[in-house]
């Protein structure tokens, strides 16, 4: 299944998540490890659109996600910051959904300056997460 | 806000909804009305969304859903079989909504044979919509 740009903006309109996760984790420095990722939720039975969203962006990965639903995800920065990130710039959603991108987009920024292993870094982006739907 | 084709059907495949009523009504000869419908539902932050799908289609309404959800609603059933049938044909959805939209179809064209003015037709009516989603 080959996919058009346009439609996957669509989709992501209707199914895509921006998240960010902001989680305690002892081992970082910091005592906060941040998390962003792309995900797109389908029942099992629509797999094939998942694997096509795979094969477009050549990044991220199909898996479980909960009972009958699969998820394509990706969380890997580099490829957020080089394929996604850039693939929704350049194609505008079209939904609310775009205003959460763009803070998605922000809490990425402020980590390629390093923002997210200072105290204050973090409570900025936590700021913006929450700004978030 | 413009719309292009390839969105809409990304943004159906995530969000859209092919609806067949068989609903019992007492004023139809047979008994029962036959109610086919499109929507798209979406939260009332993007009712400008189902605006521009208005506007492209030049055909259907926007209204309220329930609590903060708005719709926009094909229900003419001369605008399904002019406007919305013909477009999902032309551009195909990608998930398995397009097995339902074929069935969705299957009884337009069983209603402009006016099968549905007959028990045997209804009966057929209601096997396809069993079948949908």
């Amino acid at each position: 299944m080959m996919l058009n740009s346009q439609w996957i903006v669509g989709f992501v309109d209707g199914e895509g998540c921006f998240h960010v996760g902001v989680n305690k984790n002892t081992e970082m420095s910091i005592g906060y490890q941040v998390l962003p990722e792309f995900t797109v939720v389908q029942h099992e039975r629509d797999i094939q659109v998942l694997y096509a969203l795979k094969a477009y962006f050549k990044c991220g990965v199909v898996r479980k996600n909960h009972g009958d639903r699969q998820d394509y995800r990706v969380r890997n920065i580099k490829h957020l910051n080089e394929i996604i990130v850039p693939f929704f710039m350049e194609h505008s959603l079209k939904t609310k959904k775009n205003v959460d991108f763009r803070k998605f987009r922000d809490v990425l920024l402020l980590m390629q300056a390093s923002k997210h292993l200072t105290i204050d870094g973090i409570e900025e982006i936590r700021n913006i997460k929450n700004q978030m739907k």
